[in-house]
């Protein structure tokens, strides 16, 4: 309450916090009173009280998801994609290009990053483009060829699903959807999804707190949906040397509040090759469960996001160097 | 390129620029040499050079939009809302409440705004909400309750389509379709939304660029709808004492780059309500061609947003503030 | 308190907050226990509590500052700057140079911003530069130049004071002290002009919060220096279209809380000298007290921000502006 | 140059350019013309140009800085902090409280941080704090205590000067004088501090870009002191779950432009004790040179910072970590 609000204003809050089925808890100070409220579940929606005569400010103490908490569920969920496990002892590592472009392409990029160590293959087929002039995808074609790259490499295939209409379709080819970060609060999309029980890769928004992150989670175990597989891509902020900013903090703070997975996606998280390999290592270090990392053997040609891309032998280089940092943390790889 | 780059690393970055059909220009500096890079139509992808040696940095010159660009179309455009024209020479103000919640609070918002002077109705059926456990809207209900008001009041709806699978439905009641500033980058609900020939309101996204958003406007019209109206509604930053930090220099550098027209929501510019007048004042003085408030007749019962709203009384005064604007920056209300 | 918080947990922060003195006010909810804390005079270090056993988060209620709060003083202050009150009913014009760069150009643009209607001269003799090899300002000669504007105009000098060694001499010669956004934390020379006891000018920080700003606010009043006049000079954020993005909630927010005077400065503000009217007239109608414009006869020569300074005609249309708006908001200027 | 431009624009702007004693480059594109601008030394003051007829940007090539550059020098600076070397194949371990509290809890975390595996101290006697009313340090009595600690322990001193007042007394004391964050563009300090010929740790601004970073190390060198460490510790975002945003990739980015070394002070870059271990960890493997760390006996009683800091053994696990995480990217511990 204000320091000016009276004792009548103090009985307005409280009548209307009691007229909402809560429990009000008056705690006088020697400046002003504060006002405890209790007994709701879920959020209380600030709306009912901030207007009132006397109140300087309302503030949010319970948190508002449920399912996705560590208070729900104190093990580490660990989810199994084509049968990897992703989120437990071992460090995964997701690798293939931003845009699958060409059979071709993708079968030789698929061969070597499994012989340097991916687990599982990522590649676009759905493309969200800022531009629409910019190229979008090769759409049912690429998801043709993605059946091919696990056929022939044996990978399980993580690719995107842009909307409800093709989400379908997609998870009939994906052993993973991934949601990307522009998706993230997509809410339609999300319960699609949710809905589909398949593994999701949720990409943590441009600018989203790690509350909205976890939220956007819940509404696809809401649905039913357990496997859920959060990402941190990088923010965006007033920093220029990098496309976004890169938020490792968030993996402790993930790990604590949740038990979902978390990766990294330094590709996007930094948009720089060279700064790839430093922030992976960095990633790994911080505790992440596994990174996402964009590949292409000739990223100058590439159809999309080239600057980013690593060389296939660079890639090696950083599986190479996830093994020998994977013990040191107490992990493997 | 770099100041240690060789003649070889220009003459190759030469090539490669060449190689993609463009014309190359390398200009020699006393340290370092430049190369401009011409003769492409549309954005030339900077990943085929930035990683080619002696590189130092790619920047794009050339505008990446088209259609909505002034360079395309000089007059400004006007929008017409179900008759509303937006964009003229008369502000436009649209007014309602969050969401829709029953036809007697609807009824009551409309009749009271209109009366004040709104000559649109703005109301959510469909709405997004960050957390699946709050209030999702009225759904098909909100719809008919929205045809109601229009048939009551008079006033055209502008109401928000959230999803592929709803737009039609939504499309069918709306006079113009709202799209949220977290679907500013739904790739396939824009281009959805494009071949509905409704107008559309399109809000900035949380961490939208300018460049940003005048693109999903450039995916509406080249759908073919160029019924389009920009909305300012705030952006993400580090500030706390407002929801979101309003920027209302993003309306002359629209006005001067865009023939579309833009409002601002200094509802949700703010989230407060004490600073939607200043910042409606605020949002007129800049030339924003119209504003789009909250209004509810018991903010601290609203099921959504309620600390943002108005009372139908204030937005009166919003209103009349506004009329008494106009005239001095050239306007009419 | 955490939800898995065992009373033991309870127990020992209550005894902890009584252990320094203040009181503690446990408050069972269903899920989980709040302690309120009550009797502290200023901020509780949040590190006494933040990191025992069982403790969820501290959220502190109490705001930390005094002076400048309007619990301190009701009345809204008005400062007089060499006898032109800033604050009160009259909008206050202050404009000016960057730089001082020569007699020649600092009596043009006095006399014809003067009458154009500005009642202060802004210029600066010492310049913080972010490059070492950036013209850094005339210095004393600068302040020499500054003393025969005053005597030839008649305008009160506001003027930067850059650090401790030169704040004597400036305020021997400055109507009002300037202290620059870099210079809003330099906390030695808040104390240093603290005691001058010459009228202040505090531009917010590039990053700060109102609580920040506020506070170094404090510094000056308890160091018993009244005359305190804040300046909303925009933040920095992701948006690229200006040079900063200006906040001008601010205004209203700080309107509420503080009893200082508030000016915008729309020329750092935006950068862009397109932008430094439609974003004047904007400060205007948000409610501020005044505003800090930039002119320069020969911009495109200007040793340095020329883009973002008005040619004296542009200022004379922007005081004109600023007088047809004025009584629309209850104000003259 | 617009696509409007005419001829005439064209050569105005070229002959502006040549005006100021450049050289100008035309390069004509089928949509507009672009102009080169070449034979400055230093920065051009985009102003000269920016608002001449026909001008759309103005966009800077040069790099603005020299000294820090990897251009001006190829091998990575060492830095000897008495005797200490900082930048080198061995990462360095900076520890101690926030601030000298009483020379007993100075020299109990100076013996455990040493013990431990730190080679340096660090601990504030001159404190920027945000209130006036906050601990602020104690000044020379914390001076002399730092002298006592070095006797002690033989561990140098890193220790913040505030202002140019004070700096030659710090500097008498300390071996490393630290510039914070919030004086990063404190000219006048810098300028100061450039001429006293110790080496120097300059710290990372709220919101400062990389570029602005190395522009204030810039003014240092300028000044004669090469013995320059620059110093990573979070920026100021949107990011609500940390105290600041630890922006790791700043480490590849600064070692690839400047021969100086960087550190990373995961204290103030989380704000959280939890979040300092896995970020230590992740700034090592990103390539930092070394750590500052906050350790604190009793963080519960710390007079500044205290949920920050680490217990003494948990710096020794932190300690531990760093030796075994060392060899894997090739550096010693």
């Amino acid at each position: 309450m204000d320091a000016a609000a009276t004792p009548e204003d103090v009985r307005r809050v409280v009548a209307s916090v009691e007229g909402l089925g809560y429990k009000a808890h008056p705690i006088p100070g020697s400046q002003r009173t504060a006002i405890g409220v209790t007994g709701n579940r879920g959020t209380v929606d600030s709306g009912a009280f901030e207007n009132l005569p006397g109140v300087a400010e309302v503030i949010p103490v319970t948190a508002p998801y449920k399912l996705v908490s560590r208070e729900a569920k104190r093990e580490t969920t660990v989810v199994s994609v084509g049968g990897v496990p992703v989120g437990g002892q071992r460090i995964t590592l997701i690798a293939g290009p931003c845009a699958v472009e060409s059979e071709g392409q993708a079968l030789e990029v698929a061969r070597r990053v499994r012989d340097a160590g991916a687990q599982l293959f990522r590649g676009g087929a759905y493309k969200p483009r800022t531009s629409p002039y910019s190229f979008q995808g090769l759409g049912e074609e690429g998801l043709a060829i993605l059946k091919r790259v696990r056929e022939e490499t044996g990978l399980p295939i993580v690719t995107e699903v842009l909307d409800t209409e093709t989400a379908e379709l997609v998870a009939e080819t994906a052993d993973c959807l991934q949601i990307g970060a522009r998706n993230m609060q997509n809410f339609s999309l999300l319960r699609k999804v949710g809905r589909l029980r398949k593994p999701v890769l949720l990409k943590r928004g441009m600018s989203a707190t790690l509350e909205e992150l976890l939220l956007s989670a819940e509404y696809l175990l809401a649905e039913g949906n357990y496997d859920v597989i959060l990402c941190e891509r990088g923010v965006r902020t007033f920093a220029n040397h990098t496309r976004n900013t890169l938020d490792l903090a968030a993996i402790p703070y993930v790990q604590r509040i949740s038990h979902l997975p978390i990766l990294v996606d330094p590709s996007h998280g930094t948009g720089k090759r060279q700064k790839v390999l430093p922030m992976s290592r960095a990633a790994i270090a911080a505790g992440a469960d596994g990174l996402l990392i964009e590949v292409h053997p000739h990223p100058e040609e590439a159809l999309s996001d080239g600057p980013q891309a690593l060389l296939p032998e660079m890639f090696a280089q950083l599986a190479d160097e996830v093994r020998r940092l994977a013990p040191v943390i107490g992990r493997t790889a």
